[in-house]
């Protein structure tokens, strides 16, 4: 880096952290062994794409062989970001020395991982090591959020279930069973949602977030049309693709009324498509189709003005419509960099774009979406040098500004934003 | 800058400016005080979205209540290229001296502002100032385009209301009245439109522009619709949407006709949507759709072999396309950097690509798009900053170009080509 | 270029060349004077965007006058990537000094020309000096592919008829002479279309390759499907649009499974829009429409598993989805940057996206797409330059490689990866 950049970006990581949307387990929110970050999907999808054969990093396969087996493909990805994230993890926190990951050097750091993961402190030095105060999770909606510190680890509600997979008989029997309620109609589905956010915000839950497909244009429903669809499932009727797609409307509608009654924020993640890619790893099998645009949100934006909506999008030529809503629509953030743009070419286009245009107040700058608490630190790390670098050119050269100037504005959106909009006026602290 | 950026700019800024899109009104060209530029759509709707409340800054608050509720929002978008247009104005034309523009030094700002503006010289100087020697206007159909200086403030008509408002009784009593024709049939509604090209031409017009929503695709249509549509309009009586679609084909039609007969060149101004945020601040509601294509102007582009088309795109993920027709159809033309695509960044990677990729001699580099003087000056900075770092990466640096080479093409983009294209070749001098 | 970069590009220079995808005619594959380069469609139809008629160009006029006509019209493009390709081949084979080509030196180059491809060694010395051992060709399905060594010159089946012009009775014919087959149903046109690989594949065939619209998506179709269309076509009845479409579908999912059958790539080039402008010069008259996903081809990339499909896409915009399926799907490859997308500042952005993030394994850096050998030089030159300019930014500085790691990775995306996808584990040695 240059020292410029280097300067901002030693200032930038030394502002506290809150992860604003991970999918962490606080019954296990580091590894026990470094199968549980070389699992992760980046790798076994990325090495499957490489040509690895899927079963050998299967769910059920052996962690010792699965790791050998995404090793031996890692030097043909050495040029990617993931790699870089898992190079950062093995320098900064496992005390790896060499330059280069793969066969011949896997089970030094095997070894290396083992040892630093089975100190009962591990949790901790990684948060301490990472900056991180706070952590945001990604809960099931009938989930207990017993057992953990629920101001370190936030409850979030993640809401796709709900809106799009009630006619699943399992999911209407689990929100029965979590809510209290038999969601036979638009009424009773409306008690049985009031109680899930009850129980969250009972227990300190900060958000909602819901994954998007690309086609999805909500719209409000009559409760009727609700009432039709959920009579025919509990009678055990067919129910016609329309009905369906009446009642995810309906109930989408209902949870963004629920987060205003809360003052939950909802967070949309939006673009991706589901299973496109069956016979790739696990989690490796869904993309995203570019056809979409946030015009498709116009009418939900209007409706609850009062709302909040961190939105995440996953191509990142949306990157300019977000821009657009956000500086237009109060109830509009930008948030984070997420998935398939979670790459530094695109962050950085994408950030410079929003930092020209949007109300610094407005955008919550990264989140991790990481499953173990390892990868906090290399995705911010990620993330700060290439907000390092876009402070150093369009701010303090472009513009004139100070340094300190450029490093109030990292802090906004690194972490001043997310209390303001993840905690209110009250803050974080 | 860098030193050889710095060299190409303050060369640059040498060129008088014609600036070829504006909504200047000549008879207030310039503000009479701080609220006439604060007003500007661009601080309402950022201050509104950071979390101002709209009712601050409706058209008819008090103007000094009015620039109060800005600038206690201007700390909140002061990362945004738009509070930068400010500060160049504050600094430059206002003789403001602090850093930075809030509530504690807007009251210096608005006196500093009042009594520049009082000064009778204020257009003159404005005009000095801005190296500006002309600027088109926006003027609606029935504009009577007198009592100022069209050489100075060139007409253009816009043409949206033609097109797209013919259903509305009071455009049509404007369009007799203006015309002295009563348009009830496709026979009436050309000598109307040909009697408003005749009164623009005959004052001096040099363009026509209009504004097209995403999904407008036209194709030709047979005079039957047109009297069909206005027949039905004229009596009264109920208008279907598709009749209502062929009319404004068919008069979209009729109008680029009438500018290759009248050699006006045409603005393109594709992808808006209007009235999406109701709720927002007055001209801070629309916004747009970044699913269209210039695919949907095929028919138009070859039916029009004549005719100029200068084409402005909000959406900056539709430049490639931009470039690849202005690079086949001689008609086409790039054109400015628009709206929302109006920011550093995108100006920038949008400009790399037309100037690597479209004949010299086809660039409309930039227009204001302003409502007042004042905001021409650091607008058209902002674009001299960004061309002159393109021209210094891609040319001298890039490709061994000389400086004196480098600000020709500069000269072509801000001046020569608005000359070729708007005023043949005759020239503007 | 800055000394780093410098330093790259000379070692990347030095990688030999396999060009992957050419419409070079090995019978002539140089050109004999300077208008067989001038011809090239790039110069006709940007001169002729920029305001020369298109009769001076068309395929039948006089070469000097076409030559002088383009010479007249160089200084309106001097600005394009395209201008650059002629001064490199000006400048690097053709021993031309001046900086500039317009009509007052159009003579000397024209002379040279003629002098420099007189030598009955020009075709050697062209490809000695770009460093160029191998050219992939584009041969219709009914090429003989004889007379030339298809070692150097690798055939290539260009399956565009096939699938999408078997309407037309002439290319029924061509398909029945050369395969010995009357394809008058499913079983039959089956039997054709695999005497036509056999044909290939014996004659050393490396690839094929398919120009898609962007409003493609190809699903499996019933045998049924293609009987019908094909019996109503030999019978000379009328054939629906629905019909022709299903019988499109079946050719080419029955192509795509004999590339498998086979081994051969199938390059897909999506995007492009055959006829948009007829009035256009000879190979300047299509463009693209950006409204496509590569979700089109979701069920194709699952149903064959075992095939390779390198991507070509048109609109850079589609570059995120392209990274994304080639980092999921292992028979995913990028490929090249084509056409629209071939110019520095849509590489500089898509190569940037493709290194951070698709197995270094699986990218097709270049091809030059060229009609004379003359032009991959200066294409793959600058093609080279972007290349050396993101090694060094986003690798040896951004991630601290060492040069020398960098420089490998050039080759796997110039020259190894060309092996590995086209010749599989033999490799091309």
């Amino acid at each position: 880096m240059q020292p410029l950049q280097q300067r901002l970006y030693d200032e930038i990581r030394r502002i506290p952290l809150i992860d604003p949307h991970t999918h962490v387990d606080p019954q296990a929110p580091v590894g026990r062994r470094l199968d549980d970050l070389l699992g992760y999907h980046y790798y076994t999808e990325l090495a499957h794409s490489a040509g690895m054969d899927s079963s050998l990093v299967a769910p059920g396969a052996p962690p010792e062989r699965r790791v050998e087996a995404i090793a031996r493909f890692l030097p043909t990805i050495e040029n990617t970001a993931q790699y870089s994230w898992l190079m950062d993890i093995a320098h900064s926190l496992l005390g790896f020395a060499p330059d280069r990951v793969d066969a011949s050097t896997i089970g030094d750091l095997v070894d290396l991982a083992a040892a630093k993961m089975a100190d009962p402190d591990w949790e901790r030095t990684v948060l301490r090591e990472s900056n991180l105060e706070r952590v945001f999770l990604t809960n099931d909606f009938d989930d207990a959020l017993g057992g953990f510190d629920t101001d370190r680890y936030v409850p979030c509600l993640r809401a796709d279930e709900l809106v799009f997979k009630l006619d699943q008989p399992g999911v209407r029997e689990r929100l029965a069973r979590c809510s209290g309620v038999q969601a036979g109609d638009a009424a009773s589905l409306d008690r049985a949602l009031a109680a899930v956010f009850g129980h969250f915000t009972s227990h300190g839950a900060r958000a909602a977030a819901i994954g998007l497909p690309p086609d999805f244009a909500p719209r409000p429903q009559a409760d009727a049309a609700a009432d039709a669809a959920l009579k025919s499932l509990a009678a055990g009727r067919e129910v016609s693709a329309d009905q369906l797609a009446a009642l995810a409307h309906w109930t989408f509608w209902r949870i963004a009324g629920l987060c205003v009654e809360h003052a939950l924020p909802l967070d949309l993640m939006i673009g991706a498509v589901r299973g496109v890619y069956p016979a790739g790893v696990h989690q490796g099998r869904d993309l995203f189709n570019r056809l979409t645009s946030l015009h498709q949100y116009e009418a939900l934006f209007n409706a609850f003005g009062r709302a909040r909506f961190p939105v995440s999008i996953i191509d990142s030529g949306q990157n300019p419509e977000l821009v657009a809503f956000s500086w237009i629509f109060p109830n509009v953030f930008t948030c984070g960099h997420w998935w398939y743009a979670n790459i530094p070419p695109l962050i950085d286009r994408d950030l410079r774009q929003r930092l020209s245009a949007v109300p610094r107040t407005k955008q919550i700058g990264y989140y991790s979406d990481a499953y173990k608490l390892e990868f906090c630190l290399p995705k911010f790390n990620m993330y700060r040098r290439v907000l390092a670098g876009v402070l150093a050119d369009d701010f303090v050269v472009g513009r004139g500004w100070s340094e300190e100037k450029a490093v109030a504005l990292a802090h906004d959106v690194l972490r001043g934003n997310v209390e303001r909009v993840f905690y209110g006026d009250r803050g974080a602290s």
